[in-house]
Order: C-alpha cells, then structure tokens, then sequence
C-alpha cells in the first residue's frame, strides 16, 4: 500500500507512471523550475521567451546554477579546457562570460580518448536583423570548432518562431537564409558547418523525424507544463515543439553526417536560457537509449538600457544591429547605453564609475579581447581617470570597425555558399 | 463590456481567442461531443481507440448524425451519385454501411464542371494481421477510384500506432509495409495511388511538414482535449498528433501529385470513428486558406461476438483475419458468430431468426453482392425456414473463397510493387 501510494506520488510530480530503472531526476529538479516558481518567489526570471533580473547587476548567475542544478565554469575546468584543446582558454570562458556547464568533463574524457564529439547550437529566426549579442554563441561555437576540430550543425527553428510569432511560414524560412548569412559571416568552415532550416529538413531526413517522435512519446503535457508554462489554451504546435529542438542533440538525427552512428557525443554552447529544453532533452535521453548532450551555458547579452534585460530584436535602441552604419552605433552608444559614472565630472572624477552596470564597460568584455587594456579600463574608469564620454569612446571604437568588418565578410555570402551549409551531406571531422 | 464577457465566454468554450471572421462553427459542435460527453450520459462511446454500443443492434447511427453534425447519404444522393459517375451505386451505398456525409455534394458539383478531386483514407498499422473489417474503407475506395477516375493517398499512421502502443518504430514501420501489401491486393491502381508511411513521408515532404505546423498552429491543447479526451498525463506526441492525420487533407501535401495546387478538393472515405479528426481538420481548413475536406463515413464492421463493439485486431476470436485458413474461417463462424436464432430447432421454424442482431447475416450485407440473394436470405431466415447453421454455412462460402483469393492476390504483391506504390512521384489522373 505504501509502494501504491509512492507511485501516485511520483505520477502527480512527474507526471509519469512510475518505472523501475529510469530515474525521472533531472526533471523533478525542473519542475520547480517552471516560469510558474519564477513568478511567485519574485527571483530572477529566466525562461525561452523571458528574461528579466530583480537587480540592477543583472541576473544573478550562481543563483541560476543551483536552481537549474548544472555546474559552475570553475578554474580547473577552465585548465582541462586548455589542456585538452592545447589552446588558452576563449576570453569568453576566462570572462565568466560561459560560466556554466553540464557534462563537460565528459566531453573532454571522450576527446581525449580520441573519440570525437559534436556541437550544436541554433538560432530562432524572428526577423531579418540580428544583434551583436546573437553573434555571442557562435563567436564562441566557432572557436570549439576551431580548438577541437569537429562537426557543427545550427538549427534554425522557423518552424518555432512561426508557432509563437505573427509571422507566415513564407517570412520566417526567409528570415532563416538571412541569419544563416550573417551566421556563415563569422568565419565557420563549410566542410565541417550544417546549417538547417527545421522547416526544410524536418521534410528531409526521416531519422530527424524519428527522433521527434521519440521524445514526443517520453514527455508529457505536464512535464512541458512545468518546464515551459505552457497552458490549455496553447496551440498544440507549441505543446510539442520542445522535441524539436531537443532531437539535434542526438547524433542519429543526422546520419548524412555520422552515417547512422548513435554515440556521438554532442556538446551545445547556448544562453542559459535555452537549458529548459536541453533539461528535458537530457532527461528523455536514456529513456529513448540515447546519450544525454552536455552543455556550455552564457550569460546575456545586456540592453543597451541596463543589465535587468537582455537585447531585443524588436526595440531597435535596446540592440546594436549587425546592419547599423557607424554613425549609429555611435549614437546609440552615446544616447542610451546606461552608465555607471557619476552625475558630473566633479563627483566622477572624485568617486569613479561602477564598471558592474556599467553597459559599455560590460560590452567592452564581450568584444576586447586585450586583457590588459579592458584591466586597464576597469581600474581608470573606477578611480575616476576615465569618464563615462571616454569609456563610451572605447566601445565604439571597437565595435565600429568589427561591424564593419562582419558586414563586409556577409557581402562576400553568396545564394551559393548558403545553400552548400545547408544542403544536408556528410562533414569531414578528425577522428 | 458585454463584448468583453462574450470574449471571454468564446475563449472558455473554444479555447481561442475571439478573432472576426473565424468562426469556430463545427469545433463548437465537437466540444460536446468528446468522449467525456459519451462517458457521462449513457450513449454509444464512439472516438478513434473505443467503439460500444448499449444495444446489441449496435450503434444508433442516426443518433450520431445528430451529435457530430453530419449529413444522412439519402436517396438524393445516391441517385445523384449514379447520375455523375454513370455507374450503379456501390453495395455500401445501397446497403448504407456508408451512411452518412459531409459536404458530398460540393464534390459531385465540383467534379460536374470537369473540376477533379482526390481520394484520401488510412490505416493505422498496429499489427501485422488485418481483418476482413479493414477492408470496408479499402473496398469502397477503390471503387470510388475507379468510377471517378482520380488519384487517391493512403497514409499509414505508424508514427500514431507508435505513439499509442507498446511498439518499436521499426515495428510499426514493418507494419506498414506489410499491411500495404494487403492494401494493395485490393487492386488499387498503381499510376494513380500513393501510399505513405508517416515516418518516411514527414522526412521526405517539406511541404507536408509545411501544413502539419499551419494545423498545429490553428489547433490548441484545449480543443484537442474536448474533441479526444487527451489529458495533461498524455504525451505530446498524441497532443500534437491529430495535425498529421489533418494535413493530407490538403492536396498542397503533395506537391509531386498535384504540382503544389492548393485548391484540389479532397474526400475521405472512413469508417465514423475517425470523424472527430476531421471535425478538427474542417474547422481548422478557412483559417489556414485550405479546403475543407468532404467526407464518406462508413458504420463499424461488427465483431464476430456482436454488434455491441467492431472488430478487433488484438483480440483474435473477434475477426476473421485475412490470413485466416478456410478452416479457422469455418470454426471461427460456426463457434463464436453471435446468432440472432432461437435456442431450439423448434421455436425457429416456429418464430423465424432476428436479422438485425445475426452476426453472419451482417457479415453477408458486406460480403454478398447479389441483392436478390441476400433478401431472399432475410426472408427465410425471418421466416424460420433458413436454420442459423444454414445461415452460417452461406457467410462460410461467401468468405473461404473471397479471402483465399485475396490471399492470391496478396501474394503476387512484389516488394517492387510496394516500393513503387510508396515512392512520391506525380501520378496520373483525368482532369
């Protein structure tokens, strides 16, 4: 009667019956996860489609770490890291800038017995222009693929941004070959790059399908209820696209590129937001015999407003585009990225700046890779030698020139080259 | 504010929101008719997975016109049907085993002005033996195929079955190819049918996947539950799955057919439990710019025991299987085929047999071409001077032979023939 009671028990939670040997763990973590907790305990809320920190520091991230149970960066990972990879370390990774992981020890065990893994991320096309705080996971993407010399797929979910957004099937595969060019734009290797529209290759490849269904027959509506706050009055393509998302995160998925293996390891550098679906992915894995992926977690890319939120693609003066002249980047810069000097000269010069919500500051550790110089910047603007006009300077002298030059290598991106990344075919990778 | 309450009235019966010029017409009519519906007030339980009826007649046919707001095929129709097709009308017409419609006469308008349709029905592969029941819609579409001259697509819903039941997908996958075979022994012809496995088809149709997402768009979790009962503990593979059954309905699913034609009109001949998806896909077909779909619904080929429930594949004293041998048919009949006779030889010649409730006698309303017979056989049987092992013995000759020559048939069905039948190419047709 106890053990009765324990599996009505588990099916409330889980939503699951009950069976012995596959652990549901990852996925009770979740559950008190949902956006549902986030909005009753007044924490930071950090979910797909939202995000927004209670601070003005942002969110705080070793706060998400134990809440969303994955593991911090921490220096001896970073160490095993440059090890493995005979490389230093990504400024991204010694910025704390990926601060969070899954399973990468595992990674790095596999490589090193020269068994190869494979990235994935993606992107959700939901209009032509990106930002530069989109170009942050494939800067960094490329430079795994770069180290470790192996195979990238990038999905596009179109299908998804359809779903949620007023927008036709037409606009968003469009808008999916627009990204996909400012995409190639940051320099990945075409022999080891498949970029894919889920709108096109869901209707080319039966093994992806077969993967959806398979996750689609492990979760349930209350799983996804409690992981994405989904309701009754969602559609049922929404209901069910969180399989679609997780199903590149199995190498079977693409037997073009692993010609049908199962274990390839994958490895996905992503914003902490998107952990919900791979949560839910790692959770279904072992049930469907499939390896669960690891993962590389990033902060935000702030608001040119404040920390609080990230950029938007849908406020233009929130975001640097990838598409704005330098006189704009000038301007916004000047005009609303949200400063931590002081109210005069007098006073900041007495003072100092506070380099911790500080917008410039915080974009100058994303894009200047010099340590010394952003140290420098750091220690001037904080004691006062450096005034808020000058920092704001700094930036845009360095993000007018690397804008610059990203507009110039998409120019160089024909119909040709898109269509290569994206035709599914076999990749060359090391081992 | 009378507006806003009517909103939020809509919302809360339709689980969408009130949008000008959408009506949700037909869903309305569906939410009462979920299998909740059935469950609390005593009526026949007719949904996609439970056939019973309170009577041992069977199903109140007419009494399900009623509820899911369909139209009776009168003589009308039938004479109509003859008329445009210039043919006798089919046995199941006669008979009404097809007995009810929607919107047939637009299709016969239609086809009137030289305008072609095309033939959609299904099987949901869940083992590797069919039953002479799961002939009926096969039967019937042939007939329709060739009397009208059009194309015709069978889908085989081995993603459903897998979803549903405790299969592997490679086990629903073999069903489908096997129970194509049967399929095809009914002697479709190859230039204008094409069969498809939803797990090969979906990764091999952009434009199949293209309409999937447009239903799921239109259909929230909401609607599904009131129109199949699914619940918060069901997987969103079965939530999301009434989008794939919807979307041949569309001839735009098939652009190698129909040359990305978005407007040829479909009929779907099936048996009425499958009427609930179609319900949904005609609510959803105006607010996706497609063609609402017309209908052919057939009654439940009854089980060996009675009328009370149809036949089933699982249960194996219930069918009559097509592998059955002339011997298991005989014992099969003899042994379990519910009897509408008297107890004695006596009180039969005495008071006559109950044709509505005789099992065998049902079974030749399907199976026995010949009018004149068949009346003659109520008449004797009615009047007592036909014994219920005379009765049994006729079904038994009908059966033996029809089933040992489609087990011929069957036989000659090539691999090849299953390939070419399954591979998309355009197909030919009249208009």
């Amino acid at each position: 009667q106890l053990l009765l009671k324990l599996k009505v028990d588990y099916k409330q939670m889980t939503g699951q019956d009950y069976k012995a040997g596959c652990p549901p763990s990852e996925n009770l973590i979740v559950s008190n996860n949902g956006p549902a907790a986030d909005d009753c305990d007044g924490e930071d809320l950090v979910d797909p489609w939202n995000v927004s920190a209670s601070s003005t520091k942002g969110v705080d991230y070793d706060k998400l770490i134990v809440r969303f149970g994955s593991s911090k960066i921490d220096k001896e990972l970073l160490e095993r890291i440059e090890k493995v990879s005979g490389q230093r370390a990504h400024h991204f990774l010694r910025r704390g800038i990926f601060f969070s992981h899954r399973d990468m020890h595992q990674i790095l065990d596999a490589y090193e017995k020269h068994k190869s893994f494979y990235l994935y991320t993606g992107r959700g096309p939901s209009s032509e222009a990106m930002h530069v705080g989109h170009l942050i996971p494939f800067i960094f993407t490329k430079w795994l693929q770069d180290v470790f010399d192996i195979p990238l797929v990038v999905q596009m979910t179109d299908d998804e941004k359809y779903l949620w957004k007023d927008l036709t099937l037409e606009e968003c595969h469009r808008f999916t070959v627009e990204n996909a060019k400012d995409i190639i734009a940051c320099g990945f290797d075409v022999n080891k790059t498949f970029i894919f529209s889920d709108l096109d290759y869901m209707g080319a490849s039966p093994q992806f399908y077969r993967n959806v269904v398979k996750v689609q027959k492990h979760v349930t509506f209350n799983q996804v209820k409690g992981i994405f706050g989904f309701t009754d009055s969602d559609c049922i393509g929404k209901i069910s696209f969180p399989a679609i998302q997780a199903a590149p995160s199995f190498s079977s998925s693409f037997p073009q590129i692993f010609g049908g293996k199962k274990d390839v390891p994958c490895l996905i550098p992503c914003a902490i937001d998107q952990d919900p679906y791979f949560r839910m992915t790692r959770d279904v894995a072992p049930r469907i015999g499939l390896l669960k992926p690891a993962l590389l977690h990033s902060t935000f890319f702030p608001a040119l407003q404040g920390a609080q939120t990230k950029m938007s693609a849908s406020d233009p003066n929130s975001s640097i585009f990838l598409t704005d002249t330098p006189k704009q980047i000038k301007n916004k810069i000047n005009k609303h990225a949200f400063s931590g000097g002081k109210d005069t000269v007098e006073e900041h010069r007495k003072y100092g700046g506070n380099t911790e919500v500080d917008v410039s500051f915080l974009y100058l550790t994303f894009f200047l890779e010099d340590d010394e110089k952003l140290e420098k910047i750091k220690e001037d603007y904080t004691s006062g030698a450096l005034l808020t006009g000058e920092l704001k300077k700094i930036l845009i002298e360095t993000l007018q020139p690397m804008i610059a030059q990203h507009q110039e290598r998409r120019k160089q991106v024909t119909d040709e080259m898109v269509q290569q990344f994206m035709t599914p075919r076999p990749l060359n990778y090391k081992f």
